[in-house]
Protein backbone atom coordinates (compact mmCIF):
# COMPACT_ATOMS: atom_id res chain seq x y z
CA UNK A 1 0.00 0.00 0.00
CA UNK A 2 1.31 3.44 -1.32
CA UNK A 3 1.97 5.66 2.23
CA UNK A 4 0.55 8.94 2.17
CA UNK A 5 2.81 12.08 2.09
CA UNK A 6 2.65 12.34 5.63
CA UNK A 7 3.38 9.52 6.40
CA UNK A 8 6.34 9.36 4.42
CA UNK A 9 7.55 12.68 5.96
CA UNK A 10 7.18 11.67 9.31
CA UNK A 11 8.87 8.18 9.15
CA UNK A 12 12.05 10.34 7.20
CA UNK A 13 11.55 12.71 10.40
CA UNK A 14 12.47 10.07 12.73
CA UNK A 15 14.85 8.06 11.33
CA UNK A 16 16.78 11.16 11.43
CA UNK A 17 15.68 11.66 14.74
CA UNK A 18 17.52 8.73 15.90
CA UNK A 19 20.50 9.64 14.17
CA UNK A 20 20.74 12.55 15.54
CA UNK A 21 20.16 10.86 19.03
CA UNK A 22 23.27 7.96 17.83
CA UNK A 23 25.57 10.74 16.81
CA UNK A 24 24.94 12.59 20.13
CA UNK A 25 25.45 9.70 22.31
CA UNK A 26 28.93 9.23 20.38
CA UNK A 27 30.26 12.59 20.85
CA UNK A 28 29.51 11.78 24.67
CA UNK A 29 30.79 8.63 25.16
CA UNK A 30 34.35 10.35 23.10
CA UNK A 31 34.15 12.99 25.49
CA UNK A 32 33.43 10.57 28.46
CA UNK A 33 36.78 8.80 27.19
CA UNK A 34 38.81 12.04 27.63
CA UNK A 35 37.47 13.26 30.32
CA UNK A 36 37.73 10.50 32.50
CA UNK A 37 40.51 9.29 31.38
CA UNK A 38 39.11 5.47 30.19
CA UNK A 39 38.91 4.43 27.02
CA UNK A 40 36.33 2.04 27.84
CA UNK A 41 33.25 4.93 27.30
CA UNK A 42 34.47 5.18 23.94
CA UNK A 43 34.64 1.38 22.98
CA UNK A 44 30.96 1.72 21.32
CA UNK A 45 31.67 4.46 19.34
CA UNK A 46 32.68 3.13 15.97
CA UNK A 47 30.06 0.22 15.78
CA UNK A 48 27.72 3.26 15.91
CA UNK A 49 29.40 5.17 13.51
CA UNK A 50 28.51 2.36 11.20
CA UNK A 51 24.64 2.38 11.92
CA UNK A 52 25.10 5.95 11.13
CA UNK A 53 26.53 5.55 7.92
CA UNK A 54 23.83 2.72 7.29
CA UNK A 55 20.75 5.27 8.50
CA UNK A 56 22.64 7.99 6.32
CA UNK A 57 22.03 6.33 3.06
CA UNK A 58 18.43 4.91 4.19
CA UNK A 59 17.30 8.48 5.13
CA UNK A 60 18.48 9.92 1.35
CA UNK A 61 17.04 6.64 -0.49
CA UNK A 62 13.78 7.97 1.69
CA UNK A 63 13.97 11.27 0.52
CA UNK A 64 14.73 10.73 -3.30
CA UNK A 65 11.63 8.42 -3.28
CA UNK A 66 9.34 11.15 -1.75
CA UNK A 67 10.85 13.20 -4.44
CA UNK A 68 9.85 10.76 -6.96
CA UNK A 69 6.27 9.46 -6.30
CA UNK A 70 5.22 12.59 -4.26
CA UNK A 71 6.96 15.83 -6.09
CA UNK A 72 6.29 18.06 -2.88
CA UNK A 73 6.26 21.79 -2.93
CA UNK A 74 7.08 24.43 -0.43
CA UNK A 75 7.59 23.39 2.90
CA UNK A 76 7.62 19.79 2.50
CA UNK A 77 10.02 20.18 -0.33
CA UNK A 78 12.01 22.60 1.85
CA UNK A 79 12.24 20.17 4.85
CA UNK A 80 13.53 17.52 2.23
CA UNK A 81 16.69 19.29 1.02
CA UNK A 82 16.95 20.30 4.59
CA UNK A 83 17.02 16.69 5.90
CA UNK A 84 19.14 15.79 3.15
CA UNK A 85 21.72 18.56 4.28
CA UNK A 86 21.28 17.93 7.92
CA UNK A 87 21.95 13.94 7.55
CA UNK A 88 25.17 15.00 5.63
CA UNK A 89 26.31 16.74 8.47
CA UNK A 90 25.13 14.39 11.35
CA UNK A 91 27.21 11.49 9.57
CA UNK A 92 30.36 13.74 9.32
CA UNK A 93 30.12 14.56 12.93
CA UNK A 94 29.79 10.75 13.75
CA UNK A 95 32.85 10.69 11.67
CA UNK A 96 34.44 13.32 13.82
CA UNK A 97 33.59 11.61 16.98
CA UNK A 98 35.80 8.46 15.67
CA UNK A 99 38.71 10.40 15.02
CA UNK A 100 38.34 11.94 18.89
CA UNK A 101 38.49 8.39 20.36
CA UNK A 102 41.27 7.37 18.21
CA UNK A 103 43.44 10.28 19.63
CA UNK A 104 41.65 9.56 23.23
CA UNK A 105 42.83 5.59 23.18
CA UNK A 106 46.40 7.04 22.56
CA UNK A 107 46.36 9.30 25.27
CA UNK A 108 45.00 7.12 27.57
CA UNK A 109 47.83 4.90 27.84
CA UNK A 110 50.15 7.55 29.00
CA UNK A 111 50.09 9.87 32.07
CA UNK A 112 47.81 12.82 31.75
CA UNK A 113 49.46 16.44 30.16
CA UNK A 114 48.05 18.59 32.65
CA UNK A 115 44.48 18.82 34.05
CA UNK A 116 42.49 19.81 31.58
CA UNK A 117 40.20 23.35 31.80
CA UNK A 118 39.53 24.45 28.83
CA UNK A 119 38.39 21.05 26.61
CA UNK A 120 35.58 20.21 28.99
CA UNK A 121 34.16 23.87 28.62
CA UNK A 122 34.76 23.60 25.10
CA UNK A 123 33.37 19.84 24.77
CA UNK A 124 30.41 20.86 27.04
CA UNK A 125 29.72 24.09 25.06
CA UNK A 126 29.78 22.10 21.77
CA UNK A 127 27.57 19.49 22.41
CA UNK A 128 24.66 22.08 23.59
CA UNK A 129 25.22 23.37 20.16
CA UNK A 130 24.68 20.35 18.69
CA UNK A 131 21.94 19.38 21.29
CA UNK A 132 19.86 22.77 20.09
CA UNK A 133 20.31 22.92 16.28
CA UNK A 134 18.56 18.99 16.59
CA UNK A 135 16.02 20.54 19.12
CA UNK A 136 15.35 23.75 16.94
CA UNK A 137 14.88 21.24 14.37
CA UNK A 138 12.09 18.95 16.06
CA UNK A 139 10.20 22.23 16.91
CA UNK A 140 10.83 24.75 14.05
CA UNK A 141 12.36 26.95 15.92
CA UNK A 142 14.17 29.51 14.51
CA UNK A 143 15.14 31.69 17.10
CA UNK A 144 17.09 28.43 18.93
CA UNK A 145 18.80 27.99 15.62
CA UNK A 146 19.75 31.31 15.83
CA UNK A 147 21.16 31.35 19.09
CA UNK A 148 23.22 28.03 17.79
CA UNK A 149 24.25 30.43 15.47
CA UNK A 150 25.59 32.71 17.74
CA UNK A 151 27.67 29.96 19.62
CA UNK A 152 29.69 28.91 16.87
CA UNK A 153 32.43 32.04 17.77
CA UNK A 154 32.72 30.99 21.03
CA UNK A 155 34.28 27.82 19.90
CA UNK A 156 36.42 29.73 17.69
CA UNK A 157 37.92 31.23 20.57
CA UNK A 158 38.76 28.59 22.75
CA UNK A 159 39.75 26.39 20.17
CA UNK A 160 42.20 29.29 19.52
CA UNK A 161 43.18 29.46 23.24
CA UNK A 162 43.53 25.55 23.50
CA UNK A 163 46.01 25.58 19.89
CA UNK A 164 48.29 28.37 21.15
CA UNK A 165 48.11 26.98 24.71
CA UNK A 166 49.16 23.24 23.58
CA UNK A 167 51.99 24.80 21.33
CA UNK A 168 53.74 26.29 24.22
CA UNK A 169 53.50 23.08 26.25
CA UNK A 170 55.32 21.25 22.53
CA UNK A 171 57.87 23.97 22.46
CA UNK A 172 58.42 23.92 26.29
CA UNK A 173 58.76 20.05 26.71
CA UNK A 174 59.51 18.03 24.10
CA UNK A 175 58.04 15.14 25.89
CA UNK A 176 54.64 16.52 25.54
CA UNK A 177 54.64 16.51 22.09
CA UNK A 178 52.67 13.72 21.28
CA UNK A 179 50.34 14.07 23.73
CA UNK A 180 49.54 17.80 23.36
CA UNK A 181 49.29 17.16 19.15
CA UNK A 182 46.53 14.48 20.40
CA UNK A 183 45.06 17.23 22.63
CA UNK A 184 45.15 19.85 19.65
CA UNK A 185 43.46 16.88 17.17
CA UNK A 186 40.78 16.47 19.60
CA UNK A 187 39.75 20.47 19.90
CA UNK A 188 39.77 20.59 16.07
CA UNK A 189 37.52 17.52 15.86
CA UNK A 190 35.37 19.43 18.43
CA UNK A 191 35.52 22.73 16.47
CA UNK A 192 34.30 20.78 13.23
CA UNK A 193 31.27 19.56 15.03
CA UNK A 194 30.35 22.67 16.00
CA UNK A 195 30.50 24.12 12.47
CA UNK A 196 28.46 21.41 11.55
CA UNK A 197 25.84 22.00 14.17
CA UNK A 198 25.81 25.74 13.01
CA UNK A 199 25.23 24.07 9.39
CA UNK A 200 22.39 22.19 10.73
CA UNK A 201 21.19 25.43 12.41
CA UNK A 202 20.92 27.51 8.92
CA UNK A 203 19.16 24.51 7.31
CA UNK A 204 16.70 24.74 10.04
CA UNK A 205 16.30 28.57 9.42
CA UNK A 206 15.73 27.78 5.57
CA UNK A 207 13.49 25.00 6.21
CA UNK A 208 11.36 27.33 8.86
CA UNK A 209 11.66 30.48 7.16
CA UNK A 210 12.31 29.85 3.43
CA UNK A 211 15.56 32.12 3.73
CA UNK A 212 19.27 31.04 3.27
CA UNK A 213 21.14 32.71 6.01
CA UNK A 214 24.49 31.00 5.09
CA UNK A 215 27.49 33.53 4.76
CA UNK A 216 24.83 36.57 4.99
CA UNK A 217 24.99 39.38 7.53
CA UNK A 218 22.64 37.76 9.61
CA UNK A 219 24.94 34.89 10.21
CA UNK A 220 27.66 37.18 10.97
CA UNK A 221 26.07 39.02 13.56
CA UNK A 222 24.79 36.40 15.40
CA UNK A 223 27.76 35.09 15.37
CA UNK A 224 29.57 38.25 16.40
CA UNK A 225 27.15 38.72 19.34
CA UNK A 226 27.81 35.77 21.17
CA UNK B 1 9.65 33.73 -20.27
CA UNK B 2 10.27 30.36 -18.50
CA UNK B 3 13.05 28.20 -19.40
CA UNK B 4 13.05 24.87 -20.25
CA UNK B 5 13.54 22.08 -17.79
CA UNK B 6 17.04 21.45 -20.50
CA UNK B 7 17.99 24.85 -20.33
CA UNK B 8 17.96 25.33 -16.87
CA UNK B 9 19.70 22.24 -15.83
CA UNK B 10 22.51 23.65 -18.36
CA UNK B 11 22.74 26.89 -16.66
CA UNK B 12 23.00 24.91 -13.38
CA UNK B 13 25.71 22.73 -14.53
CA UNK B 14 27.66 25.62 -16.00
CA UNK B 15 27.43 27.72 -13.08
CA UNK B 16 28.57 24.33 -11.03
CA UNK B 17 31.66 24.03 -13.47
CA UNK B 18 32.61 28.15 -13.32
CA UNK B 19 32.65 26.95 -9.42
CA UNK B 20 34.90 23.84 -9.59
CA UNK B 21 37.35 26.02 -12.01
CA UNK B 22 37.46 28.29 -9.71
CA UNK B 23 38.35 25.80 -6.41
CA UNK B 24 40.50 23.88 -8.09
CA UNK B 25 42.82 27.55 -8.99
CA UNK B 26 42.27 28.66 -5.53
CA UNK B 27 43.92 25.11 -4.29
CA UNK B 28 46.66 25.71 -6.96
CA UNK B 29 47.37 29.04 -5.74
CA UNK B 30 47.42 27.36 -1.61
CA UNK B 31 49.79 25.22 -3.05
CA UNK B 32 51.82 27.25 -5.10
CA UNK B 33 52.25 29.76 -2.30
CA UNK B 34 54.01 27.15 -0.01
CA UNK B 35 55.81 25.74 -2.81
CA UNK B 36 57.62 28.15 -4.31
CA UNK B 37 57.49 30.51 -0.93
CA UNK B 38 55.69 33.51 -1.77
CA UNK B 39 52.51 34.37 -0.40
CA UNK B 40 51.64 36.77 -3.12
CA UNK B 41 50.46 33.48 -4.97
CA UNK B 42 47.74 33.01 -2.40
CA UNK B 43 46.77 36.54 -2.08
CA UNK B 44 43.47 36.50 -4.04
CA UNK B 45 42.29 32.86 -2.40
CA UNK B 46 40.20 35.13 0.27
CA UNK B 47 38.31 36.77 -2.23
CA UNK B 48 37.86 33.84 -4.72
CA UNK B 49 36.22 32.12 -1.64
CA UNK B 50 33.75 34.90 -1.07
CA UNK B 51 32.80 34.21 -4.80
CA UNK B 52 32.61 30.60 -3.95
CA UNK B 53 30.15 31.21 -1.04
CA UNK B 54 27.85 32.72 -3.56
CA UNK B 55 27.89 30.21 -6.12
CA UNK B 56 27.11 27.57 -3.74
CA UNK B 57 23.74 29.86 -2.44
CA UNK B 58 23.12 31.02 -6.31
CA UNK B 59 23.15 26.80 -7.61
CA UNK B 60 21.32 25.20 -4.33
CA UNK B 61 18.66 28.05 -5.64
CA UNK B 62 18.77 27.39 -8.98
CA UNK B 63 17.77 23.49 -7.83
CA UNK B 64 15.49 24.31 -6.16
CA UNK B 65 13.76 26.63 -8.28
CA UNK B 66 13.85 23.81 -10.78
CA UNK B 67 12.35 21.21 -8.21
CA UNK B 68 9.16 23.34 -7.99
CA UNK B 69 8.89 24.48 -11.07
CA UNK B 70 9.38 21.59 -13.01
CA UNK B 71 9.46 18.45 -11.28
CA UNK B 72 12.14 16.20 -12.73
CA UNK B 73 12.61 13.05 -12.26
CA UNK B 74 14.99 9.85 -12.68
CA UNK B 75 18.03 11.11 -14.60
CA UNK B 76 17.23 14.69 -13.89
CA UNK B 77 16.22 14.37 -10.59
CA UNK B 78 19.30 12.73 -9.97
CA UNK B 79 21.40 15.11 -11.05
CA UNK B 80 19.74 17.82 -9.31
CA UNK B 81 20.70 15.90 -5.99
CA UNK B 82 24.24 15.25 -7.02
CA UNK B 83 24.65 19.12 -7.94
CA UNK B 84 23.43 19.75 -4.78
CA UNK B 85 25.71 17.92 -2.74
CA UNK B 86 28.70 18.48 -5.16
CA UNK B 87 28.10 22.10 -4.51
CA UNK B 88 28.44 21.78 -0.81
CA UNK B 89 31.86 19.55 -1.45
CA UNK B 90 33.09 22.44 -3.38
CA UNK B 91 32.37 24.55 -0.94
CA UNK B 92 33.84 22.88 1.88
CA UNK B 93 37.02 22.53 -0.44
CA UNK B 94 37.21 26.09 -0.67
CA UNK B 95 37.47 26.92 2.93
CA UNK B 96 39.82 24.18 3.24
CA UNK B 97 42.38 26.47 0.53
CA UNK B 98 41.57 29.29 2.68
CA UNK B 99 43.29 27.44 5.98
CA UNK B 100 45.73 25.90 3.52
CA UNK B 101 46.93 29.71 2.96
CA UNK B 102 46.60 30.76 6.41
CA UNK B 103 48.73 28.29 7.51
CA UNK B 104 51.31 29.30 4.42
CA UNK B 105 51.64 33.25 5.18
CA UNK B 106 52.31 32.41 8.52
CA UNK B 107 55.09 30.19 7.37
CA UNK B 108 56.81 32.38 4.92
CA UNK B 109 57.79 34.48 7.37
CA UNK B 110 60.36 32.20 8.75
CA UNK B 111 63.11 30.02 7.45
CA UNK B 112 61.89 26.79 5.62
CA UNK B 113 61.91 24.01 8.22
CA UNK B 114 63.36 21.30 5.55
CA UNK B 115 63.30 20.57 1.52
CA UNK B 116 59.52 19.83 1.30
CA UNK B 117 58.87 15.87 -0.55
CA UNK B 118 56.20 14.29 0.38
CA UNK B 119 53.94 17.60 0.33
CA UNK B 120 54.67 18.29 -3.16
CA UNK B 121 53.27 14.80 -4.10
CA UNK B 122 50.70 14.42 -1.73
CA UNK B 123 49.39 18.11 -3.39
CA UNK B 124 49.49 17.05 -6.93
CA UNK B 125 47.62 14.09 -6.43
CA UNK B 126 44.72 15.73 -4.48
CA UNK B 127 44.85 18.18 -7.18
CA UNK B 128 44.75 15.04 -9.46
CA UNK B 129 41.80 13.84 -7.97
CA UNK B 130 39.88 17.04 -7.80
CA UNK B 131 40.50 17.38 -11.54
CA UNK B 132 39.01 13.87 -12.23
CA UNK B 133 36.24 13.99 -10.01
CA UNK B 134 35.02 16.94 -11.65
CA UNK B 135 35.95 15.65 -14.91
CA UNK B 136 33.84 12.63 -14.04
CA UNK B 137 30.98 14.59 -13.23
CA UNK B 138 31.00 16.69 -17.11
CA UNK B 139 31.53 13.51 -19.02
CA UNK B 140 29.43 11.65 -16.54
CA UNK B 141 32.18 9.01 -16.49
CA UNK B 142 31.40 6.31 -13.60
CA UNK B 143 35.01 4.67 -14.30
CA UNK B 144 36.81 7.51 -13.94
CA UNK B 145 34.69 8.44 -10.56
CA UNK B 146 35.68 4.82 -9.26
CA UNK B 147 39.61 5.36 -9.90
CA UNK B 148 39.09 8.66 -7.93
CA UNK B 149 37.64 6.11 -5.49
CA UNK B 150 40.83 4.39 -5.45
CA UNK B 151 43.18 7.13 -4.84
CA UNK B 152 42.20 8.27 -1.77
CA UNK B 153 43.89 5.17 0.33
CA UNK B 154 47.09 6.93 -1.32
CA UNK B 155 46.65 9.88 0.08
CA UNK B 156 45.93 8.89 3.42
CA UNK B 157 49.24 6.72 3.83
CA UNK B 158 51.02 10.04 2.97
CA UNK B 159 49.22 12.17 5.57
CA UNK B 160 50.40 9.75 8.08
CA UNK B 161 53.82 9.19 6.67
CA UNK B 162 54.31 13.07 7.08
CA UNK B 163 52.31 13.53 10.16
CA UNK B 164 55.23 11.33 11.78
CA UNK B 165 57.84 13.08 9.93
CA UNK B 166 56.94 15.94 11.69
CA UNK B 167 56.07 14.77 15.21
CA UNK B 168 59.95 13.88 14.95
CA UNK B 169 60.82 17.45 14.19
CA UNK B 170 58.84 18.65 16.78
CA UNK B 171 60.03 15.99 19.23
CA UNK B 172 63.71 16.67 18.56
CA UNK B 173 63.90 20.45 18.11
CA UNK B 174 61.27 22.75 20.09
CA UNK B 175 62.23 25.70 17.63
CA UNK B 176 60.83 23.88 14.97
CA UNK B 177 56.91 23.14 16.45
CA UNK B 178 55.68 25.92 14.74
CA UNK B 179 56.22 25.43 11.60
CA UNK B 180 55.76 21.46 11.64
CA UNK B 181 52.40 22.35 13.52
CA UNK B 182 51.32 24.26 10.13
CA UNK B 183 52.86 22.38 8.17
CA UNK B 184 51.06 19.42 9.57
CA UNK B 185 47.93 21.43 9.20
CA UNK B 186 48.17 22.06 5.82
CA UNK B 187 48.80 18.17 5.44
CA UNK B 188 45.12 17.74 6.81
CA UNK B 189 43.68 20.09 4.88
CA UNK B 190 44.37 18.52 1.53
CA UNK B 191 43.76 15.27 3.05
CA UNK B 192 40.62 16.50 3.78
CA UNK B 193 40.14 17.95 0.12
CA UNK B 194 41.01 14.54 -1.19
CA UNK B 195 37.89 13.65 1.22
CA UNK B 196 35.77 16.10 -0.72
CA UNK B 197 36.71 14.55 -4.13
CA UNK B 198 35.91 11.10 -3.06
CA UNK B 199 32.15 12.37 -2.03
CA UNK B 200 31.94 14.21 -5.76
CA UNK B 201 32.81 10.92 -7.26
CA UNK B 202 30.52 8.67 -5.18
CA UNK B 203 27.65 11.73 -5.88
CA UNK B 204 29.12 11.18 -9.60
CA UNK B 205 28.14 7.33 -9.90
CA UNK B 206 24.71 7.53 -8.17
CA UNK B 207 23.92 10.67 -10.61
CA UNK B 208 25.60 8.15 -13.60
CA UNK B 209 24.45 5.00 -12.74
CA UNK B 210 21.85 5.54 -9.70
CA UNK B 211 23.37 3.31 -7.20
CA UNK B 212 24.72 4.58 -3.85
CA UNK B 213 28.50 3.34 -3.27
CA UNK B 214 28.89 5.18 -0.04
CA UNK B 215 30.69 2.89 2.91
CA UNK B 216 30.04 0.15 0.36
CA UNK B 217 32.62 -2.89 -0.47
CA UNK B 218 32.73 -1.53 -3.72
CA UNK B 219 33.90 2.19 -1.89
CA UNK B 220 36.07 -0.35 0.46
CA UNK B 221 37.66 -2.38 -2.71
CA UNK B 222 38.41 0.53 -5.35
CA UNK B 223 39.98 2.47 -2.25
CA UNK B 224 42.00 -0.84 -1.01
CA UNK B 225 43.12 -1.44 -4.78
CA UNK B 226 45.01 1.58 -4.65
Amino acid sequence: MERTLDQQLTKIRQKLLRMGGLVEQMIDQAVQGLLQRDSVYADKVPEQDQEVDHLEMEIDELCMTVLVRNQPTAVDLRFLVAVMKINNDLERMGDSAVNIVQSVVQLNEEPPLKPYIDLPRMSSQVQEMVHDSLDAFVSRDAELARQVLGSDDAIDGLYKQIFRELLTFMIEDPKSVSRALHLLLIARNLERIADHATNIAEDVIYYVEGRDVRHSMESQTAAAGS
